[in-house]
């Protein structure tokens, strides 16, 4: 069995049958082949196709040994996409990994869309999503806002990336409280809306702030891999609850898919990276917001959260980043009833975010 | 106190200051301004300068009051990098950070230079590294390679970052053995080499293959902050002994660097940021290897290894990437005596790494 691995190669094309075969040793021996002792041919990786897309672009596909990933997330990432990140002008642009591999790492949504429709009772339609912020808020505060939220039939009320431990409103405080007002909103509106906070624990908090979540009710976290690293996102899928809801955040990690000749694409990052560390939702910047993914981008993310990938379950595409309760038809048009609509700021407008909330709601019910 | 990060916005500059002024909020609050509560006022970053180099680039000063980090790296990371990394043509330029914050994140080396000198028995020269590779090889091959190259005279032997747990030389085999080697060779040469095995190990197996990496006497670990995350460097930085070398590989983490207009500038990387999460040295890829870094970003990295920054210990510059021993003298006339120099394949070129070793070590104490 074999990984495969496409990259796009950016330069002019008569170099890129040489680009592919160096790029292939860079990732596997990392050695002069003329110097490569015969025994350890097996964990070579190969080209095995090279396509000239143009005058300056070439796509490589490179095929490395299964064994090479030594069944851990971690070296399957050194693989794939280590040395070579140090590279202009590459970019991995598509994935293929075994599913007897992805199994042995343990990696995957634990939920997937079918586990987070089944926690949140939400059989088919669009889930809907906001942060609670800004920052600098007192809890007392932000627990009225997650209570108003919950009422107002919000599914996933996440904490912003921003709230970490910070005075205004510490961890071990802010997340039984935020967590008990989103249960109260619950038994006003008989909604199921669940509390995700922000999790970006170092290293030695990690089971004290997983337990302070557990404890107060949490019915998921809100992940933050470029920070946490992504070896946290799968070691959180496989030692949380059977219908814990793991949300990914594209702070830092997101860099990755910023150049258009650099780094992983966005489809491969937000979709099968992410998916492959357990993220169920992954949050990425959507066209038309404050930032800059094309239609056609933000559509190769769905498909890598949706589409057929080392036999994982599907996980749920998360377009934020600016959005609008206008623009729910629109979003829901391009992106399809498995999505969940994050909307921040916006629902703050106008005072009253319950009301902004069920207008959202009633948007995304009556357009499916 | 403040923390202060410069941003080179590559664009018209015409949108400068508006562009300026969205990432400030897009960095701490995240919100809409207008509809920013009053009593979240002191938690918000603000423009503190801006200044024009030309009609499609400025550099925008940014001030973020360092309770916003709340005393953690995870944190400090969201807030001066976090959403701008999804933004092309933000590109994170320069840092800085109080002294009494990158000490209540118990950041910084527990070495540094002169930690590492201390620990290696070298008080002024050039140090020297090398790999062990290729993945693929059985145990007792690289433990032959590793004793060739104590006995040649290299002080830091490390894993290549390929070696995690494969079959061919798994994690708890190899580093005992590879570690008995090195003091074998020692005990020949009389010189004091350390191994680094390589620590890519996730969140359920740290503390097993840490305690493993001990028991064997290795003198240190190689760490791959891009794929553990940085604040597990920085665990490892604060829960190992007093003489345990933290050296830092690039993979998948140099992807920040690749881009010129976006991402963070290597001097940033690799100096002030892997200095704050603990790295006592940090490989990067060097001018004239197989990678494409300018002299101009290697003296930069340099500067941030070794500059003042946030009150905390110099760290040491690793250029590696395709070095080879006939470039001592230029090297070492670049980046100065306080550099790890790291020579991998090279030193197997004809077939004799020993010897290799022991060229390689007498031009470093011929050139100083």
């Amino acid at each position: 069995m074999t990984v495969r691995a496409v990259y796009a190669l950016t330069g002019d094309v008569r170099d890129a049958r040489s680009r592919a075969e160096a790029l292939a040793v860079e990732q596997s021996h990392e050695f002069p082949p003329d110097l490569a002792p015969v025994k350890a041919a097996p964990s070579r990786a190969h080209v095995v196709g090279l396509e000239e897309r143009g005058p300056d672009l070439a796509l490589a596909t490179v095929e490395f040994p299964d064994d090479l990933a030594g069944d851990e997330l971690t070296q399957l990432m050194v693989m794939v996409f280590g040395n070579c990140a140090l590279l202009p002008g590459v970019r991995l642009v598509d994935l293929d990994v075994p599913a007897a591999l992805a199994a042995a790492m343990g990696g995957g949504p634990a939920l997937g869309v079918e586990g987070v429709r089944r926690a949140l009772g939400v059989p088919d339609r669009p889930i809907l999503a906001t942060a609670l912020k800004p920052v600098g808020l007192p809890t007392e505060d932000l627990a009225g806002l997650a209570r108003q939220f919950a009422e107002g039939g919000i599914d996933l009320i996440k904490d912003d990336q921003g709230l970490g431990n910070q005075r205004w409103a510490p961890y071990a405080e802010r997340v039984p409280r935020i967590a008990e007002a989103v249960a109260a909103g619950n038994a006003v509106s008989g909604h199921s809306a669940r509390y995700l906070p922000c999790f970006d624990a170092p290293p030695e908090l990690v089971e004290e702030r997983l337990r302070i979540a557990l404890d107060a009710g949490a019915g998921g976290l809100l992940v933050v891999p470029g920070v946490g690293g992504l070896p946290l996102l799968r070691w959180l899928a496989r030692n949380t609850p059977d219908d814990f809801v793991l949300l990914a955040h594209p702070a830092l990690l997101g860099s990755l898919a910023v150049s258009p000749t650099s780094g992983i694409a966005p489809g491969v990052l937000y979709g099968s990276l992410l998916r492959l560390a357990g993220a169920d939702a992954a949050i990425f910047p959507s066209y038309g917001g404050r930032f800059s993914f094309t239609q056609d981008e933000c559509r190769a993310i769905a498909d890598g959260c949706a589409g057929p990938f080392a036999g994982l379950p599907a996980s749920l595409p998360t377009p934020g980043g600016g959005m609008s309760p206008d623009r729910v038809p629109e979003l829901v048009d391009f992106y399809g009833r498995d999505v969940v609509l994050l909307i921040g700021g916006e629902l703050h407008r106008g005072g009253d975010p319950r009301g902004s909330s069920e207008r959202f709601r009633a948007l995304v019910e009556s357009v499916v």
